[in-house]
C-alpha cells in the first residue's frame, strides 16, 4: 500500500552535526523495500545514555534489554532495524538481539550492554539472524551519512522523514541536540511504532541526562496519541556524547541545567508533534489545552480521554463544534470533574460555560477555526490549578482505509 | 441522516403481556419526527425497582434522581423522552424532570420520586418544558399499546427495535421478563445513549432484585462496548410488579432466585447484544473470550482492551487475522500478562501458542471464519483461572461516515 504524504508534513529541518556521533546506514533487506534499513549511530566513548520505553506489558525483546542498558547509563553504539519489530518472537527473537549486540560490541570494543538495539516493523517474525548479519558487516564498512538519511532509514510507513533540532547555552557553551522519530500510530498491516532518538554533545551525567528525559517525556511523547493503541516496542534513547566540552550536567541546581532541561523539552515537543502530524488518515492537528483540574495529572488524563474519543475526532474530522461530545469524554475519564463548573472552547470562543450552553455565541469564528488544520480545543474544570495539554489529529476514513481495507 | 438498517439486525421478538404493566406511547414533538417519541410505563401499587446508571462524572440529571429513587426501591411508572437527552442543561433541566415527576405522580396518587425518567438525544438543550407538558397529558389518555410500539418510542438512531423475553419458574409459578433497549454507541449528531428497561410480573424484594441486577449487569451491559465512549446517560432499570403471585424473592437462597437470576441474566445478554448488532457501522458481531487471567475483572479489563482496539477492530473488519493488534492489546490493558504464556485463536483455531506463532497452522478455516458475520477471539493468558467474554463490532468507514460526514 502507498501511503500519501500526510497533508500536516512539515520540511526536514537542516541539522548540525553533532560532535561524537557518527551515523552510517545499510540494506539489510528485512522488506522487499529498495531502500536502507539498517541505521547504525556510532557514540564516543563516555556517551550518557537515558531511555524511556513503552509500558505495553507485552513488550518487546529490545524493550527489555533496553531498560537494563539504561540501568547502566552508558551507550557506545546504536542500531536500528526497520521493517521486523521482533516482538512476540519468544528466545529466537533474544538470540537475533544478542548477536547484533556481541558482533557490533566486538568491532568498537566495548561491552555489549553498550549496544542499543530497536526494531521495528511486522510483530511475530523472529529478526532473520543472516540479513541482520549481512546488513551489520555492510554498514560497518559504510560511509558516514547525514540525518536526513538516518531518518529515512528507521521509517517503515511513516509519510515524512521527521528530525527536529535545538541548542543551548551551558555557562558560556553552545550545546547542539539533534533529535529522530518514526511512527504515526500503528499502521497497518505491520505493528508500527514510535521510536525516538536524541543526541547531543552536551556532557550530562547519566542520572541527570534520564532525570531530563523522563521529565520531558512526561510532557510530550506522553501527551500525544494517534488511535490510543499503545505499542509493544516504543523508545525513545537519548545520548549525551559529551564533546561539547561543557561543564558536566550532574543535577538541576547546575549552571545551565535548566536551559539543557529547557531545549531538550522543546527537542521532545517538536518531536511528539511531528508524529502526530504523521497520524493514520490526520487531516486535522489538534491541541487539547485542559485547565482548572485538580492535579497536572489528573488534567493529563482528562485531556487524553478527550484526545482518545473516537466521537470527539470525528466530529473534528466532520468541523463540527460537538462541546456534548466533550462533556461526555471528560466525564467518562474517571476524573474529578463538575458538570456545572465545565466550560468548553473551540479556537478561544466559548461555547459552554459552567455547565451551561453559551446562548447566543458567535459561530462564525468557531466554524471558521474548524475548517482549518490547526484545531485548539480548550476545557476548563473549574476546580484547581492543574493544567495539561495533549496532542492528537483526527479520525478519518483515511485511518479505516490505512487499518481495515488493507489485507496483511 | 437516514441511517441504514443494521446488517446485524434481529427480528423483533414475541412478547408476552406482563401483568401489572400498562404501556402507553405519545407524540410530544421532541424533533421533528413523525413518530411518538414520549413513553409512559405504568406500574402496579408495590412494583420494586432495581437500576444501574452510567459511571459518568457528568452524567445527565434523569441519572442523579434515577439513583435516589433506586434507594427507595419502589416505582409506579415510567416516562422515557426521547429526542433531548436533557444533558449538560443545569437547573432548567432539572426542572424540567421535577415538573414530569410531579405531573405524573399527581395523576397516579403516589410520591414524585416513584416516577422514574430517562431522556435520550441531543445533548445541551433543556428539555423543553412546553412539549413535556403537551406530551404528557396526551400519554396519560391514550390507549394501551404493545411492547414493539414502546420500543419504537423510545428509540433515536436505531437502527431496529430492540426487544428480548425469557421466564423462569418459581416454586410452581411461571413468571414472565421483558426487556426494551434503545442504543448503538453515541450516534451522531445527538448525545445518544443505552436506555434499558426491564419488566417482571415476579414478586422480587427490591434489594434482592437489586442485587440480581447489579450481577446480570456486570457480565452483560458492562462488557459490551461499540466505540469506548462512556455517554452521559446510561441507565438500566428493573421493575418487579409481583403480579405473578409466586413468594417472593428475597435472597439467593430462596427457592427459585437461582432460575430467576439466570433468566434475568440471560435477558440482559440478550439486550446487550442487540445493541452490539446495532453498533454504528458494525458490520461483524466479534465476541471476545480471555481465559487465564489472574482474576474475572481482570479477564474483562482485558477483554475490554481488546474489544476498544481501533487496530483490532479495522483488522477484523478487514478480515485480517492480525493477532499481533491482540498482542498489542492485551498489553496495553495494564494487567498482569505474559507475552511468553499468551495463546490467541480466531474462530477456534489457535494462531499464537505460549508466546509464539503457531507455525503453518491452516489459515483457510481462520480466512474462512473471519468473513463471517459473528467472529470469535480467544484469549488464553497462561495465568490463573478468571476469564470474561466482552461482545463488540468492528469499525468501519460506516462509523466515520455516521459521526463525522454529518454536521449538527
Amino acid at each position: 500500500m502507498d501511503l500519501a504524504r500526510s497533508p500536516l508534513a512539515r520540511p526536514f529541518p537542516d541539522m548540525p552535526a553533532i560532535a561524537g556521533v557518527t551515523l552510517r546506514v545499510a540494506r539489510a533487506g528485512y522488506k522487499a523495500w529498495d531502500r536502507a534499513d539498517l541505521t547504525f549511530a556510532e557514540l564516543a566513548q563516555g556517551t550518557a545514555l537515558a531511555g524511556v520505553f513503552t509500558k505495553n506489558r507485552c513488550c518487546s525483546t529490545e524493550v527489555e534489554v533496553g531498560r537494563e542498558a539504561v540501568k547502566t547509563g552508558r551507550a557506545r553504539a546504536l542500531i536500528v532495524n526497520a521493517g521486523n519489530s521482533n516482538a512476540f518472537t519468544g528466545h529466537r527473537g533474544r538470540e537475533a538481539v544478542d548477536q547484533i549486540m556481541r558482533h557490533v560490541s566486538g568491532r568498537l570494543g566495548c561491552p555489549p550492554a553498550q549496544v542499543l538495539v530497536s526494531s521495528t516493523g511486522v510483530i511475530g517474525v523472529p529478526l532473520p539472524l543472516d540479513k541482520a548479519k549481512t546488513g551489520i558487516a555492510a554498514v560497518l564498512d559504510s560511509p558516514p551519512c547525514g540525518w536526513r538519511e538516518a531518518t529515512d532509514a528507521i521509517g517503515t510507513t511513516d509519510t515524512f522523514a521527521k528530525g527536529a533540532t535545538a541548542s543551548a547555552m551551558i555557562g558560556g557553551t553552545k550545546v547542539h541536540l539533534n533529535g529522530i522519530i518514526k511512527g504515526s500510530g500503528m499502521i497497518a498491516p505491520d505493528m508500527a511504532t514510535m521510536l525516538g532518538y536524541v543526541f547531543t554533545d552536551a556532557a550530562v551525567e547519566p542520572a541527570f541526562l534520564q532525570q531530563c528525559l523522563v521529565a520531558a517525556n512526561a510532557r510530550t511523547f506522553s501527551c500525544i496519541t494517534v488511535d490510543s493503541d499503545t505499542s509493544t516496542s516504543d523508545t525513545v534513547l537519548a545520548f549525551a556524547t559529551g564533546r561539547a566540552g561543557n561543564a558536566p550536567l550532574a543535577g538541576i541546581e547546575d549552571a545551565g541545567a535548566d536551559a539543557f532541561m529547557a531545549a531538550l523539552g522543546d527537542l521532545c515537543r517538536q518531536l511528539a508533534h511531528l508524529v502526530v502530524r504523521d497520524g493514520e488518515g490526520a487531516s486535522k492537528f489538534i491541541a487539547v489545552h485542559v485547565t482548572g483540574a485538580v492535579a497536572d495529572d489528573s488534567a493529563r488524563r482528562i485531556g487524553l480521554a478527550i484526545a482518545n474519543s473516537p466521537l470527539v475526532k470525528t466530529a473534528i474530522a466532520g468541523g463540527d463544534a460537538n462541546w456534548g461530545r466533550v462533556v461526555m469524554a471528560v466525564g467518562k475519564a474517571g476524573e474529578p470533574a463538575d458538570r456545572d463548573r465545565l466550560s468548553i472552547a473551540f479556537g478561544g470562543i466559548w461555547t459552554a460555560r459552567e455547565g451551561l450552553p453559551v446562548e447566543g455565541y458567535d459561530e462564525a469564528p468557531v466554524a471558521e477555526h474548524l475548517r482549518g488544520e490547526e484545531i485548539d480545543i480548550a476545557v476548563d474544570l473549574g476546580l484547581g490549578d492543574g493544567r495539561a495539554t495533549v496532542w492528537t489529529c483526527d479520525l478519518t476514513h483515511g485511518y479505516i482505509s490505512i487499518n481495515a481495507d488493507y489485507r496483511s
